[in-house]
């Protein structure tokens, strides 16, 4: 390749290549190389959780939200799935010129709203503004710092028999944003499922249950997140169609256009790697909560593997490989 | 106003508007509200830093840089201005469908070089595939994080009797980009003065000597560094032009287009206010470095005032109030 193409930020196979191939060449470190949603370093024997996230969704307002209620939710949800309550985040502006200023408070009194509810502070930010066709409207970048409160999550920490758990219906934010971007008219709403993981994340940190890995499955949606778990653990992961919860209107949407929702984005949602010791009890929280009522439990892990892969056992009882998320299908989705 | 407009991002008059007539309006806490180049906060007792900046630097190599090093070299600068020893970076890409990997990879090894020469370490990332025309080649985007060893350095610090200080040539680096920008070829080379002031600030750090403001004077240039702290700390600036270390090619270019060399940024420089007691011994530390040869002493805090503003006794004796950075002379500078 010498050219960088919209499949290497898919999130999928490409972008998995791309940082592993080229980006760790240059800043390759145990932290970063770990692969982690957040790195992990100590200051004064406290345990920090640092993250960046870019912003780039089109439209900038959608059914369920805006690009900077994103913005915030996606930067608190990285810090969450490594075990950290979030402290602080710093925003990042990048303004097309002439861009209203209405619209730019809209995104801002999302952002508050965010801030607010997850009772983190803005340190800083920087305001860039761009010549007209620099930049398409307004691109968003967050950074976030947490404290670690719950230790040993990892992407290379599942086992043989752990269980796979997610927190409700997938693919709702791909759905959403591929429908309102290309003018897809649908009989049923697609909203998207753009929320803070906080309020069901924190309860299972405090509970103190075993968790072996978590990650919020956006770009590249649940099968990517089930790959970087299965090529981090070198282990085979066993979901069943029928266990996934997929939306009435999200599957209506996939089949018309032929999607596979295993690979549209949430932004809401949270997978977990947990021992079966732990998976029910984790269930029964998640399920405690409104926004956590559909979680289930989709999958296990089968076995250790070199060859490590992502089997999918199909309503009709067929396994198959599930493929990983690859091309450009999705860009701009978050 | 109803859109936002290039000066909004120009670092002087509108900018500061921006800031505290809009995104303070939302965004306002007791660490953000002080304006400085990072937010302070403790965890565990330990006072850390926390910044960002977005880089958007036209062209994105130039004499003595890239985006890359102006995207690591920039955020450090942010911290150690605060009194913070850089620890870790996130760093965030924003890149066009297309986007040549050569040069990519030719901005990684930039940002290697810094970050090792810096000591410190990337922590994480996000690499964002946009289709053509959604952004214009590459942004960056760069989150740090620091420990505080200096405390008490703060743009509302100034006092009456403090001496300004400035760590070399002003204006080197805007007028690099804009002369590289424009095609504007001059008989005598411009350089841009991209480089991390640690060397020069860490010992500076550990001396121990009395600092009350310190920053790098980017957007805006100097007139916004003095201007910012002039608002501040509610106090009127006096610097002579006589003082200020300027180039001569720098001053050349400027006087060509009829530009203020105050205006223009720079990306390696710091100014500092000091007591008296502290400034001659500050200046002989920073004068000890190759990189801090052309120091000076440039002005002082005359007074408290209830109309702040900044004045320059010009080469010819005359005392006129220097203008702030205003309009939307240069874009994309950083």
């Amino acid at each position: 390749m010498d050219r960088l193409l919209l499949s290497h930020g898919g999130g999928g196979e490409e972008t998995y290549k791309l940082i592993n191939e080229v980006i760790l060449k240059y800043f390759g470190n145990p932290v970063l190389s770990s692969l982690e949603d957040a790195g992990l370093f100590e200051v004064n024997k406290k345990k920090l959780a640092f993250t960046l996230d870019g912003f780039t969704v089109k439209p900038l307002f959608f059914k369920g939200g805006d690009i900077g209620k994103l913005a915030i939710t996606g930067t608190i949800n990285d810090l969450l799935v490594i075990g950290a309550r979030p402290i602080s985040i710093t925003v990042g502006f990048i303004i097309e010129e002439g861009f209203s200023l209405k619209d730019f408070c809209k995104i801002l009194e999302s952002m508050k709203k965010e801030v607010e509810k997850n009772e983190i502070f803005v340190a800083g930010g920087d305001t860039k503004i761009v010549p007209k066709g620099a930049v398409d409207g307004i691109f968003i970048t967050t950074s976030g710092i947490g404290e670690v409160i719950y230790s040993g999550i990892s992407c290379s920490a599942l086992r043989e028999g752990d269980l796979i758990i997610v927190s409700g219906g997938i693919g709702e934010h791909g759905a959403c944003i591929m429908a309102e971007r290309e003018g897809i008219s649908m009989e049923i709403d697609l909203e998207s499922d753009c929320a803070t993981l906080l309020p069901i994340l924190m309860p299972l940190f405090e509970s103190g249950l075993e968790i072996h890995a978590m990650r919020d499955p956006t770009r590249g949606g649940l099968s990517a997140t089930l790959y970087e778990w299965a090529y981090s653990s070198k282990v085979d992961i066993l979901v069943e169609e029928e266990k996934i919860p997929v939306k009435p209107q999200v599957r209506a949407f996939c089949e018309a256009l032929g999607f596979e929702p295993y690979h549209l984005a949430c932004e809401g949602r949270v997978v977990i790697s947990a021992p079966e010791t732990s998976a029910y009890e984790i269930l029964k929280i998640l399920k405690s909560f409104e926004y956590g009522k559909d979680s289930a439990i989709i999958g296990r892990v089968i076995k250790k593997s070199d060859s490590p892969k992502v089997i999918l056992k199909t309503l009709y009882g067929v396994e198959r490989v599930l493929e990983n998320a690859s091309g450009e299908l999705f860009p701009r989705i978050c």
